[in-house]
């Protein structure tokens, strides 16, 4: 990869602002959590693992901000942080789980020395983005492994390097499959209302010189009529003990879709994914977002002033509509016949 | 209706421009033929029945516009125009049929006044035009028929006023309805690339005060599976004499979705979109439009410029899916179980 979707360089975080992408490759640099927070909620970072990555560094930053505490204090300060960063985006499990597991590692801390426990908080971060990484790279072979050779993939969302701390998930198998030699295509949905189909998926794919036809997304069915389709590989955001998916708004169609043409349905991701506190998908709380997403969402309204609008950011696949799911540690079967 | 799609007035064609919608309220006035195909290539007008009538006018028009001929050589001149009409776009068959109905018109005039020839062609234009106003009247009381009281319809692009030379077609129901009293809310798909949807549905509807909820196409199977749509009902640019249709991308997936969820898709049509020279959806020609529309359909470019784009205009739904089709004479059963 030619572009660092998340970096930590001396005690700062650096983040590609995915906002601006494809046409801009900025990278913003942040040393306060609650600039953090903004990055995630504008979407600048987005990707249910690069959000806990982001989030992970966010708390150790706030532990850097606080002086005149002694560590017991600042332990409280960043339940509280922890908190409030969790509160950025609702539905991806990942970031409560990236935020868990720092207040863990801090909890651990026994000693009194202020410096300590920030370096434990940065290593502890560090480790998670590392982790990160290797799930990438096993979810890439584990999903290489289904890819025939000579295949076309549709993708949704993005769910790339430039929403994980590694290759991605969905796309993991992909780059895994090309580098084994196989010749595998993509579709990629544009995906309304953010585009982050057309604007990252398909910038990720070309600048690894992958093969990629962006679509609209009320386009997905037509193409798998028409044949062009051998698989869907997704993310997730949250998958519930029954299997059921939390991803991005639409899926839910794709998958549908998918059943209707005898085409295998894949979710890609790491086993973190898998909340073992909700029993289904009807437990999942769906962030609803702004409505200028839809009516605004290219800098220039496209509907008028007046009219309602239902902006979901996620849709809930049951289970039932999972033909696998490609994780770190192998494949899962999934509840679809 | 306090706008109008179409007008003829002193020879004159005027176009409400559907391509600044729902920002401007902009109409253009066209005495050269050359323009209306313009207009219709860049949907000013679009939706089968209202490109059917500016086509109409459009050939009175260029009747009007070649002097030094005699009637014998203007027939011969018209019928070339004609085909160039026609080519403006491929897919919908009112296109075809209007022209075709304007020619014959003109061949059945035996005598050799200039004057008279050409006020044949307009007559028979306005013709045209007052039918398919009373065909969406037909259209709208047969769907108003099946349409509960407190229901929730769900459409896919503009088969509305905009569309027609009346009330619409999937629309026309749906006004019917509430005319009559019955409570009739609506989902409108913004339907990409063009918005047709966001930037005209939403329009017209909120025009006459009619409840419209702005969806992204990809939100349609999360709306349905959370129990909000009770019926979709969509138009119609051809349909074959097996019952396949031929309507604007998306169509075939909400469809597919509808059926999933065990709610009725009706298709909402004149007699004269079904057309009798084709047996099935695959001797349908489907119109590719320019990548573009899906790239840069903001005016500012939302994806890689390298990217590969399939950008076809409508899709196929097969008859398997239609519960019913509503036209003018009444509801033809569809093929769905």
């Amino acid at each position: 990869m030619n572009f660092r979707t998340i970096r930590a360089v001396n005690k700062k975080l650096i983040l590609l602002d995915q906002t601006v992408l494809p046409l801009k490759l900025v990278y913003n640099t942040y040393t306060d959590y609650r600039d953090v927070i903004r990055a995630i909620k504008r979407l600048e970072v987005r990707g249910a693992p690069a959000i806990g990555i982001a989030a992970a560094y966010g708390l150790a930053l706030a532990a850097e901000a606080k002086a005149d505490v002694d560590v017991a204090r600042l332990k409280e300060i960043l339940t509280s942080v922890g908190h409030e960063i969790k509160n950025a985006r609702p539905t991806a499990v990942n970031l409560s789980w990236a935020i868990d597991r720092m207040l863990a590692a801090g909890q651990k801390y026994q000693g009194t020395s202020l410096s300590e426990f920030r370096a434990l908080l940065w290593y502890e971060a560090d480790i998670i983005f590392r982790e990160d990484e290797r799930m990438c790279d096993s979810i890439g072979r584990n999903g290489a492994k289904i890819l025939p050779d000579r295949c076309t993939v549709l993708t949704h969302c993005n769910a790339g390097a430039l929403a994980t701390g590694g290759i991605g998930t969905a796309l993991a198998g992909i780059y895994k499959a090309v580098e084994m030699g196989k010749d595998v295509r993509v579709y990629a949905d544009e995906t309304r209302p953010l585009l982050q189909g057309a604007r990252l998926t398909c910038w990720e794919l070309i600048e690894n010189g992958i093969d990629v036809t962006l679509i609209a997304d009320n386009m997905a069915g037509y193409v798998m009529a028409l044949g062009k389709i051998d698989a869907v590989i997704t993310g997730a955001d949250r998958i519930t003990k029954n299997g059921d998916v939390a991803n991005k708004i639409g899926t839910y169609g794709v998958a549908v879709l998918a059943e209707k043409h005898h085409i295998p349905f894949y979710v890609a991701a790491p086993e973190s994914t898998f909340d073992k506190n909700l029993e289904t998908g009807k437990d999942i709380i769906i962030e609803q977002r702004a409505s200028e997403e839809v009516t605004e969402g290219f800098g220039k309204r496209t509907a008028p002033p007046e009219v309602n609008v239902f902006n979901p950011a996620f849709d809930i696949t049951p289970h039932e509509l999972v033909s696998a799911y490609i994780t770190d540690t192998g494949l899962r079967p999934g509840g679809r016949k």
